[in-house]
């Protein structure tokens, strides 16, 4: 029989006609008519996995869109015990008609797949099943103790899954997670996640008079509650960008001129950036870099306000009353819920006169993580990483959270490595998404690297 | 022949059923299924005031709701020629449930007509009418020159009144106008407004990325817009609730101890006023009272703010903008466009890094109005009212606007003196509007002792 390697390069086109028939199921979590195909493309998983000699498959309901897990645990003694994770949910595809191609018709072109999924998070998440199985069929064995967990809800911010695994921790309980999702930072550099942002998300309401009132009759008298709120939220940030609430900082892990170098490594175009947004300048924070704020510095960011007359033309009110939706990207080592008291401080401190405020706590609240500097599992996957590529990769801060990662280190004590293939140009989210052929094969090998050296783990 | 004093008390059954068909007649302005009864009332006041003896009498066009226009102008040389003002169109009657009778049957219970418009402002309107009837009927002559103008769309801001006006110079100009809008103190306490704020309208648009970005990804590395708006709103009012727009008091004429004085007169009650708005305490600029404030000095409102995403829950996003809509109340002698100038100067000097700032200026403009200490129409109207109530009116400055008074005084040079007898208790804009038969009759013999003042004057 042919070592894994062989497997991987002898049976290529059966893997990629198997990942466009997976690709093809459209299992658009966030659109209830598509709910069966969500279930259909965890049938599919699940038959693959079975398939390969994955062992306790099964699809796993969450109170949202289904999960599917599997595992193999019959390595020897003293070897450990790794989760992989993916998502096998898609975005949906509007605005179809600039598809040049049917989106769950994956179509390839160029030597890319195009179609929806493709990318973001089918192809990368289907490399380690065939990994497993080009080393499972190739030696009859595996080399440590495997679980996959997908989920089929990541695209509409995995509502469920932190309850899930809270309730689930004896079945995904492991030494190390390697997440499938996740990216490379091009075709020839890769990179590592170390830094996820937390997240607090909040209302802040302000309320005046009981009712709308004439601004003319009244507005010199009483309070306006958006002028209110206006200075309210002014108070919170300075001309430096820095945040004003009271202790806001205290818990942040101060930047090492080790972690700034780091960071610094990473190429940024401060011209391309601009471009992507459209905006005249950078800004922020004073005394950090843009790459140090995006990825270690935590923020307040206003996501929407309203109050009074919103039309054409002039309404001369006075309104009742005015709000605010703010969400604080958080790092390490802040806390949600003491961010959350100090800005309640803040509020009853700098509130002005003449109306009353409101807190008002949104669902949404996540930890910041940060990977320790030695660290197990993404130390290997450095390893591995330099090795197919040649070149070390970067140490990344995400700006972004993923509610995922969150509950994985809250509930399973274990911080994730993200070890996935895709590249951010390929239209994630967007029409025309697509997966190099060549970062599914990278991947493959880049796996196949992976699963062997923690094979080769014995405590 | 009986004298005008008998003709009124002769014929107030008369007057009264009269007053009860005139307001049957649904003229609501804001409604496009009632623009017939509009109409309507128009034709019923031109046939009204051509029975009673007044001349060259029409209903005009003004490319919005109709005007009537009549007069009588064979006085003799040296009397004065008189525009007497008033408005025949009535606000919707919703919510309709929460009336006590049918708001288009007028009622009359304890000795009140219960009906929309009954106060604001068919029965006060309807006074300076039948006066003339009762002087030129009991007499034969008129004793001055007399000019009426009604209008049908003061109940939606007069938005055609001011360029009636203008294209209307010659038909309209007079010595002195007296408007039969407005209204007195209380049942025995007079007042006289000498005073009406101006209006400038104008929103502020503040421009970020081109489209709304993903927080985590960029909230950090560009300006929010949202958070540049609140911190340009909050930088046009300092803590002591002044306006901080560089030169924007410069025009202000000073209160002096006197006006302080009249101002102070007038009964105010902290307690009720607050009760009315449901706020919990007064607010405005320091060093004036609240009266001072809501007469005499100016403010900047903010009406309306919006942008990003004001939904349920949390969206992560950085806006690309957001705006806000904001009225300023002038007083005399501020000037709209020369404030308008000093905002797109402070927007200009105050903007926040990072972010584009537009200031858009909306149609609603009206110079401030203050009627001088010496003024004719005025003194004989306290005198008058004097006379009537045996006590001194309250001189009282209107937080308020209104678009015809400045039309009045911007086209025809002349400041218009407020003689109406609505109370605002009357329930105006609201269900259950009602005018008092005592006004009604209280009226009758002041507009009596008016016109035969304003007859008594010769040059």
């Amino acid at each position: 029989m042919k070592n894994d390697q062989e497997y991987l390069l002898y049976y290529r086109e059966k893997f990629n006609k198997e990942l466009l028939d997976f690709i093809a199921i459209p299992s658009i979590a966030a659109l209830p008519e598509h709910s069966k195909d969500v279930q259909r493309a965890a049938s599919w998983l699940k038959e693959k996995l079975f398939d390969v000699g994955v062992e306790n498959v099964e699809i796993m309901e969450t109170g949202g869109q289904p999960a599917v897990y599997g595992d193999w645990m019959h390595a020897g003694n003293g070897k450990p015990t790794v989760l992989i994770y993916g998502h096998f949910d898609v975005q949906p595809v509007d605005p179809v008609e600039l598809w040049d191609h049917d989106p769950f018709t994956p179509t390839i072109k160029d030597e890319k797949i195009f179609a929806r999924g493709a990318s973001d998070d089918k192809g990368s998440m289907f490399i380690p099943i065939i990994v497993f199985e080009a080393i499972y069929k190739s030696s009859g064995s595996f080399p440590f103790n495997i679980k996959f967990l997908f989920e089929g809800e990541e695209e509409i911010a995995s509502p469920k899954m932190p309850e899930f695994v809270s309730n689930n921790v004896d079945k995904l309980k492991c030494d190390m997670i390697f997440s499938a999702d996740g990216g490379q930072f091009s075709e020839d550099e890769p990179n590592l996640a170390v830094g996820f942002k937390g997240i607090l998300g909040f209302d802040i309401e302000v309320i005046g008079p009981e009712t709308d009132k004439h601004s003319g009759l009244f507005g010199a008298a009483i309070a306006n509650p958006i002028m209110a709120l206006t200075q309210l939220l002014s108070s919170m940030k300075n001309k430096d960008g820095e945040i004003t609430i009271g202790g806001f900082y205290d818990e942040v892990v101060p930047l090492s001129d080790k972690d700034k170098a780091e960071i610094a490594r990473v190429p940024f175009d401060e011209k391309q950036y601009l471009e992507l947004t459209g905006s005249i300048g950078l800004d922020g924070e004073a005394g950090y870099t843009a790459p140090e704020r995006i990825g270690a510095r935590p923020t307040l960011d206003v996501n929407g306000i309203w109050g009074g007359y919103q039309g054409v033309g002039t309404k001369t009110v006075l309104p009742s009353k005015a709000s605010a939706k703010i969400t604080c990207r958080l790092v390490a080592n802040q806390k949600p819920k003491e961010i959350l008291k100090k800005i309640e401080n803040h509020v009853n401190r700098f509130l002005p006169n003449g109306v009353v405020g409101k807190v008002i706590p949104l669902q949404d609240e996540g930890d910041p993580l940060l990977i320790p500097e030695i660290h197990k599992s993404t130390d290997i996957a450095r390893d591995v990483l330099r090795n197919v590529y040649g070149r070390e990769p970067y140490m990344i801060r995400v700006g972004g959270s993923i509610p995922i990662l969150s509950a994985f280190y809250k509930y399973l004590g274990v911080h994730a490595t993200m070890f996935a293939f895709q590249l951010d140009d390929e239209n994630w989210h967007a029409p025309n998404e697509f997966f190099r052929l060549s970062s599914f094969y990278k991947g493959q090998e880049a796996y196949r690297q992976l699963f062997h050296k923690l094979g080769s783990i014995s405590s």
